[in-house]
Parts: structure tokens; sequence; C-alpha cells
């Protein structure tokens, strides 16, 4: 496969299971169809739009071709029929997590890729750090751009290694890219990302937390 | 009127409401002076910020030019004094959310027809694309900016028609450009904008909202 | 002193002062130590980014060179264990508060030069407007990014002479830099900064507040 096609079909996972995981988040805070239509768009896109300014590509790919767009805002929709006609919205809370942070994922792992091919390509092919750095960039992006017009906490600040799962595939991808092929490669850093972060969710790995002491509560360094 | 005048035109026009709608929320935030000044500016050339670095116009035009600055920081200061010193605090809520909403819709309309030009000056004269993506960008940005910094939730988000208006107004543009030629139809765009918002807004069109279950409250996917 | 060494110089004071900032946030939201690390980053390299794109250096800095990357993740390490190891976490809230803005201050200080540095090596030798703006915008963008990240009201909007003091900087940096040579005019507009700030802090600066109503209240205006 051309790398232009494997950066392509990453970049629909990517946008497919973003525009889920926006859309979701729009359901739960009650938004009508437009509200969650555009979420789903800016959390699908979103990521993306940033690593292609960042690295000078101007206008983005995003902006020059309606596919994204439309399969974002398709799967806007798609998403909120299926949570009322099926049996979506008579899941438990536990259930709703679970797709939400399964989409989430994928994007992430998705977009870890086409961040890393990215960079390779701007960066030239003995390149390490531009691709490791915007590949996690673009992948935690969408997510940060979600969780902020929707007013929640970014993951990628509360969930167990998340950016950290996102820059160990992208270092996995640049240390074996000229070993495995960018095909092979491509698939086993995504792969990877995944499991990083499906075993972190799994075992609820707990991380070093600096004890606050009790006094010292959210948000009291407000002035 | 030269395509370079129409398009200054439209930015001022746009560049004054939004910071109308910036300053009215950061009196209503309690913030001082220079808090509303800094919120006026933010979401006055914000959205046209990010819309010349999506196409590659750096640096943009806000920060080769103090004309919009200085506007936007003239309208704030104008804003506070007007507020406390004429009627306008005794106002009751819903006229105080009347003169947001008109201005925001301005803005909205206003910055719809920049992008748009834009957009078809980068994209090449028969492009669609770039010019209808690149207007809803750069109208639904500047507000955006505006409520994430305020942290309020963003009207896009929640509002009856706002980016649809925005998408609607710039496919009339493109279509029509040709017809009635471009200054003819950027009026056209720019109040048929106006007109669908202000119907969104008195008719409060009612969309269609998935149905969460009772238990499924705003926020509980958090982890 | 090279221009290039005293750039390089201030961008390090300023990213260690800001990863500083980003930490003591995240410690204050109890996060883990990745999410401290990403917002440490976040603050420290998100304004600097911003103004790379701005001028259209891509890729910006930060993600060609791994040195402002590993500074800001050492210094959200040694934040977290430094606040549990040592007595800083016994410390008084208003203790924490002064550490707090004495590191976003330096940060702005030393950020206000390298935009303003930036600005006059884009824009001309004899250029004001652009660097003066790119000053101020690259010295709140950090901050502004860690506070919206944080979902805290950004302390742009709310303090007292913030991008005020840095506006003050940059255009003392700019009447004066041929009068003083480049390295002693950025020394003296990096400390005008901190002393304008620090001077806002300790006399508690009173400005001109709008009065709203009794009854409009925080919000309100949201529909």
């Amino acid at each position: 496969m051309a790398v232009e096609d494997l950066w392509r079909l990453f970049d629909i996972i990517g946008t497919l299971a973003f525009a889920v995981s926006g859309a979701l988040v729009g359901i739960s805070r009650r938004m009508d169809i437009f509200g969650i239509s555009v979420l789903a768009l800016a959390t699908a896109v979103g990521g993306g739009m940033v690593r292609d300014v960042l690295v000078g590509i101007t206008p983005p790919m995003a902006l020059r071709d309606t596919t994204n767009f439309l399969l974002s805002v398709g799967v806007a929709l798609a998403t909120s029929f299926l949570y009322q006609w099926t049996a979506l919205h008579r899941m438990r809370r536990q259930r709703l997590l679970t797709i939400f942070n399964v989409s989430d994922t994928i994007g992430l792992a998705a977009f870890t890729i086409t961040g890393a091919l990215t960079g390779v390509r701007v960066g030239g092919d003995d390149s390490y750090v531009l691709p490791i750095l915007l590949a996690a960039t673009t992948a935690v992006g969408g997510g940060m751009i979600r969780d902020v017009l929707a007013q929640r906490m970014p993951v990628v600040l509360y969930a167990e290694v998340y950016a950290a799962a996102s820059l160990v595939g992208a270092f996995v991808f640049c240390a074996l890219r000229f070993t495995l092929g960018v095909e092979a490669d491509s698939w086993l850093a995504f792969l990877l990302v995944l499991m990083i972060r499906f075993a972190a969710i799994h075992w609820n790995w707990s991380l070093y937390h600096p004890r606050p002491p009790k006094r010292h509560r959210d948000g009291e360094m407000e002035e």
C-alpha cells in the first residue's frame, strides 16, 4: 500500500472514531442535532487541522476536501438516531463510558500514525523528534478541542497513560520503520497505542499523585 | 467597490459587532476594564487570525495593522461606560441578551463573508469547498474563543441554526457570485445569514434532541 | 551576546517559569504525574508554538527540538516531588499563590521579549506594530492555554494589568532598541514587565469595573 493510501486509511479511521466520541459527549450534554454535529466535527477534524497548520500545510486537508466533513456529520447523525432508537440510551452509564473510551482510544491511536507519517514526510526520512512530537500533538489535539468546547476536564489531563501511550507508539514507529517497512510498522504502532491505553483503563493503572493537603481543594488557587 | 474594500468593510463590521458581544460577556462576568478589553479583542480578532493562519497568510492581518486592535479596545471601553452611565445596566436580562444576540449574529454574518472572500482568493475562482468551510470556520471561530475563555458553553454548540446559517450563507454566496457580481452577492449572503439566524432565535426553532434517559445527566460520562 | 543566544536565553527562562506555573495548577487540581506533565508542557511551549505559527515559522521550534519538551517535563516532575517531600504542601494557600504568581509573571515577561525579538526579525528592523502585538500574544498565550485546559478563568481576563504590562514592556523595547542596543534593551523591558505586574499584584491596583446591577449575576446571560 502506498504511503498516501496508508495515511488516508488511518485518517479515516481516526475521523470516524473521534466523531463518535464527540457525538457521545454532545448527547450527554443534551445538545441538539446541530450542536452534536459541530462537536463531532470539531473533534474529528480539529487534531488534523492543528497538525497541518503546525507543519505549514495550508489550507489544511480538512478545508480542501469535504470527505471528513461529511463523514463526521454523518457519524453524528447516525450516533444520535442510534442513541434514541436502539437500546443505546437504556444502557448503563458504565457501558456508554466504555463506548466513549473505545472510540476515543481508536482515534488517539489512528491520529498518532497520521501525525508520525506527516512528521516523517516533512522532517525527512531520518527524523525522530518531529514525527514523535507531531504524532502526540495530533493525537491529543482533537480530544482536547472536544473537551474544552464541551467544558469537560480534558481527558489528556486526568486519564491514565494517554499522551504517554501516543508517545510510546510514535517512538516505536520511528525506531522500527526501516526494519518492518512503513505499512507493517504503522499497524504495529497503532495496535501498541491501543493496547497500552486499554491496559491502563482495564487495570486502572494508578499513578503517582503528589498528595495535596486536605485543605488544598480544587480551584482554591484562584484569586 | 473593489473586492479588497468590500472585504475590509465586512471585516470592520464583524470586528465591531464581535467586540460588542465580547465586551457584554466580560461585563456579565464582572471583569474589570482590562479583562473586558482582552475578551472583546480576542472575540473580534480571534476568528480572523484563525482564518489567516489556516490559509497561510502569516503574520495574520490583525498583527500587521493596529486598526482592528484599536477598534476592539475602543468598543470595549465605550460599551463599559455606556453600560454604567446609561440605562443599559437597568435593562432587563432579556434586553441585554437581545443586544448580545444581535451583535453576535452580525459578527457571524460579516465573518462568513470575509471567510468566503478569502477562500475564493486562495482557492481560485471556481472553488466551492474551501470558501464554504473557511467561511464557517471564520464565522464561528471568534465566538468560540470568546466563550471558551469566559468559561461559557460555546454558542455554536447550543444555539439554534448557528453554524448552519453560516454554511447556507456561504453556499449561496458561492452559487450566485458569477450571476450577481461579488458586491451584490456579498450583501445578499450577509442578509441571508442574518435572517436565518434571527428567524431561528425569534421562532425558537426546535430541533431534534436525542432524548437522554432521566438518569443520564450533564457530565455524568466523566470518569 | 548574539541575538539568537539572547532569544534562546529568554525562551528558556520563560519555559522554566511557565512549566512551574502549569505544574502548580495541575497539583492544585489533584492531577496525577502525567496530567501535571502535560499541563506544564502545554503552558511552557503553547505560547511559543502559537507565536511561531502566527509568523509562519513551521514546524515551530518546540516540535523540532526536544530541549523545551524535556525541560518542561523535568520541571513538572521536580515540582511534584518537591511539593510532597518538602514543606511546600504544608505552606499556606497564600504562599503557594505567591509562587504561582512569581512563576507566571516571569513567564509573561520572558515571552514578551521572545515575541518582540521574533516580531522584529520577521517584520523588519523599523517595525513597531508586529513586535508589540506578537509579544503580547506570545506572552499571554501560554497562560491562556493552561487556564482553558484546567478549566480556570484565564488570568489575563481577571488579573490586574496583565496583558497591559506586556504591551508596555514591548513598546519600551521597540522605542529604545536603537538607543540601548538589543541586549540591554531586552533586559530593561523584561524587568519593566516584572515590575509593573508585581506592583499591580502588591498594591492590588483597583481598576474600573462597570458596576453590574445586583440581579445581574455570573453567567445569567446564557440562554
